[in-house]
């Protein structure tokens, strides 16, 4: 085929239509909410396999475990950027609005949740059942307490 | 912090009331369909800062695309095994019913997306701005391509 510029520039131009973020200037309250969920939903289904090995309902296959690890460790840190002041309404959303007036204990949490997604990745590379089970118990901590502390039970506008 | 054998098991427990996911047996088409937007969604925005380098927007930053161009790759693959019997409906989806009509066509074209995505990193991990620009041209082009022909213009149900 014959790739002239101005294919690349559709081809671009093409993809853009698609994009919701970073290369915005502005990104919509709807958006930023619905990219947290994006991400958080991606990594949920991430944890479910390695779940059922940690919980001795699968067995241990550390490729598995690497590649859900890797995938939750790439994205853990993104939704955090994503909570910027105004997006605390804008679409259904759990986000407890401690988000907001406990800035510090959020980052805290954020930071907490990032660094054992990388000790999961550590423990998953190394082919250590052992310690990945320890590592996904870690992480389920980091889970639940963030969600105990900053996401309501219910959904609000 | 005592870390008993009930605390992991607790915790692993409460991270499994996020998981929608694989280690279920059985998946909901609409959680199928939430999770294919929630990772389109997800890789679009990680096409931003690339698209703008692209384009000439932004100048090229070989960290930026190497981590962007990574998070695709990572992700590309996740949807094409949501698209299963059944799940052409059950909520609001952009779903082109060829896809299951067509799957041959389907999967060809998601082999396409994939290849693109590894040469973007691979032109991203080599800091080859020419070579990153060529490959981001062609996944682009992928995704119009897939877009064009297995995507309708609005939802459905």
């Amino acid at each position: 085929m014959n790739r002239t510029p101005s294919r690349i520039v559709l081809a671009v131009a093409t993809c853009a239509t698609l994009v919701t973020g970073a290369a915005q200037a502005q990104l919509k309250p709807e958006d930023e909410i619905r990219y947290r969920q994006s991400v958080m939903n991606v990594m949920g289904r991430a944890m479910g396999p390695m779940g059922a090995m940690a919980q001795g309902k699968a067995p241990f296959n550390a490729a598995l475990a690497q590649k859900n690890a890797g995938l939750v460790d790439s994205l853990i840190a993104l939704p955090f950027s994503s909570y910027g002041p105004g997006t605390d309404k804008g679409a259904p959303t759990k986000a407890d609005p401690k988000i907001w007036s406990d800035a510090p204990g959020f980052k805290q949490a954020s930071e907490v949740a990032q660094k054992a997604a990388a000790q999961l990745l550590a423990a998953s590379k190394a082919g250590d059942e052992a310690k990945f089970k320890a590592a996904f118990g870690e992480i389920g901590k980091a889970c639940k307490s963030c969600h105990d502390n900053f996401r309501t039970k219910e959904f609000r506008n």
